[in-house]
């Protein structure tokens, strides 16, 4: 068997029993019931992906993993291809947001190069995986072969695996590569059924006439690749990228290793999708750090069934809306292992409303 | 000059220097321009605030005021009025769900006893300021005298005054106070033109009958004091509260500072409404946290011109929501005084899109 076919096989269901002694609790904790909203959802959620009443969120990690995307010849960016290999130079030196974002909730960031274009870049703290270097332009043919596509995939659950070594009680899903929004994009419209138009956004900051030829491009991506829906590695092959497929396969193994996981915009958003439709199970083991403002966003999460937890208009990717939305869920899991009950505070309940 | 008087007169205007120096600093830093949405925004208006383009948010506290109130004897409450002083209690050894929050995010909690049924609590950490030992029924006479209002405003200046001497960069309101949605749903009606029940909300836990209570002893409220909504003093006494006034004098003593202050839900809001028809010019230095479920509170942030950070369905007051937004304010804070600009990092920039 596969890593992946071996991945998938592992993948369980929420335990719900400790979902029901989570919410029990929280009917014992000296507030209203449900007066945490949200919070107290989330939690609860937690305990369901790991298997426990009394969750543990010590540990936690944003995977950053990058690649290049051979679209960008057609001109659907803002920014030079140039600026994947340059911003992953300043990943590792601690300079991005997403540095400062999972310094704020004490995750650490694991940088991974799943398919930089040009050389490999060789810094101690940078993960070189990557798979080639970069993709083929997806609106003249296929983005990658499918086994280039097994392969990211199962990079993302080795990497994922390997930081599992060193404690991870909660993950959070980041990228960066330039022309990614177009990738995301087309695997948004694949699963969602959506049009190029509806799934198309300005990414780091296309004009009008960006924004036309962007979809112009999607159109063409999808008409000359017929992504096969029901096949997600066929999807990933012809219109992905190399970090969208590491994304899936870290999903993928944290649903298996029973590790919550915090999708964060477009592109892991997009990765998540592909993660389903290998293992519909896998979904009950996501939460929806952020609403992006590019456009497919909405539509992948409607698709994925989760609700986003922030909603700060944000579309930097690098996992910036699932670290910030990281800080919310070791709230609300502190909330449910630190508060003290009506009995242990000698506290009065409610009487009839 | 009164103390309060004299704060009204320390408040200034938003520092413009300092906001178009972030702003123009935002857009040297390793992001497309605008990209992390509102917390750039959150991040200048701080700037504007502390008239500084570097920030501070080391030191933060939240203003966790009490107090009772007479109205409970109509009815409009699901726990009994003993539960502000156990809550009390709870607040002091840290076991109550802003304890927890404030621990997540590093800020002190300030427990203010403004007005609790009963004896004084003595506990070494919460801070005795009573104005009376609860108000009187606002539904059939005014809750407080002009005079108290005005010293649980003044009260409130003075503990927010005292905290600054121990560092203080960043503050939230928190309230305790069974009964209070009720005082402050009558207060947002006055200043917000909304009818009783456009802003009366279920509290912490009414059934329809209990609302339909509710409804009818606000418009009572309203009918038997007619407070005049261009004198906040006069809406405080008829039909406020005691922790009510104290959060109105911690966020104008932090606007006279420059210091930003979060509000949290409907009591903070009408907390909020308060300070702002004293002085319409503390407005600027407000940040809105979330927005509860509690009805009035979306009409009160909107009447402030204020924009909530969460909306995770929350209700539950204390300062639960300050406190999580808190975490988003000082990410936003970090981002600009921490990331590395395009020229350190030597990332190139934008192409025309």
């Amino acid at each position: 068997m596969g890593v992946l076919e071996s991945v998938l096989e592992q993948i369980g269901v929420l335990d719900e029993g400790a979902m029901a002694a989570a919410h029990a609790r929280q009917a014992r904790l000296t507030k209203p019931p449900g007066s945490l909203g949200r919070l107290e959802e989330i939690a609860v959620k937690v305990c369901g992906i790991q298997g426990r009443a009394h969750p543990e969120v010590e540990e936690s990690a944003i995977f950053v993993m990058a690649g290049d995307h051979g679209v960008v010849a057609q001109g659907v960016t803002a920014y030079p291809q140039a600026v994947t290999a340059q911003m992953i130079a300043n990943f590792a030196a601690g300079g991005a947001a997403i540095n400062v974002l999972a310094r704020c909730v004490g995750a650490r960031v694991v940088i991974v190069d799943m398919g930089v274009a040009g050389e490999s870049i060789r810094c101690g703290n940078v993960v070189c995986r990557k798979v080639a270097a970069g993709t083929q332009d997806l609106s003249r043919g296929a983005a990658m072969s499918r086994e280039q596509a097994r392969q990211a995939v199962e990079t993302g659950i080795e990497v994922f695996q390997a930081e599992m070594g060193k404690g991870l009680d909660l993950a959070g899903a980041g990228d960066m590569g330039i022309g990614n929004t177009t990738a995301a994009a087309a695997i948004t419209a694949v699963f969602t059924g959506r049009t190029a138009a509806e799934v198309a956004g300005r990414g780091t900051g296309l004009d009008d006439a960006g924004l036309g030829r962007k979809i112009a491009v999607l159109e063409r991506a999808l008409t000359v690749n017929r992504p096969d829906g029901r096949d997600a590695l066929d999807v990933l092959a012809k219109v992905g990228g190399f970090e969208i497929g590491g994304l899936a396969g870290v999903m993928l193994a944290a649903a298996a290793n029973r590790v919550p996981v915090l999708i964060d915009g477009a592109i892991s958003g997009a990765a998540a999708l592909v993660a389903a439709a290998l293992s519909p199970r896998a979904k009950a083991f996501m939460i929806a750090g952020h609403l992006s403002t590019e456009p497919g966003h909405r539509a992948a999460l409607a698709h994925l069934g989760v609700e986003p937890l922030l909603d700060l208009r944000m579309r930097l990717g690098e996992g910036t809306g699932a670290a910030l939305a990281m800080g919310l869920v070791v709230a609300a899991v502190r909330v449910l292992n630190e508060m003290a009950t009506f009995e242990e505070a000698g506290v009065s309940e409610a009487a009839e409303g």
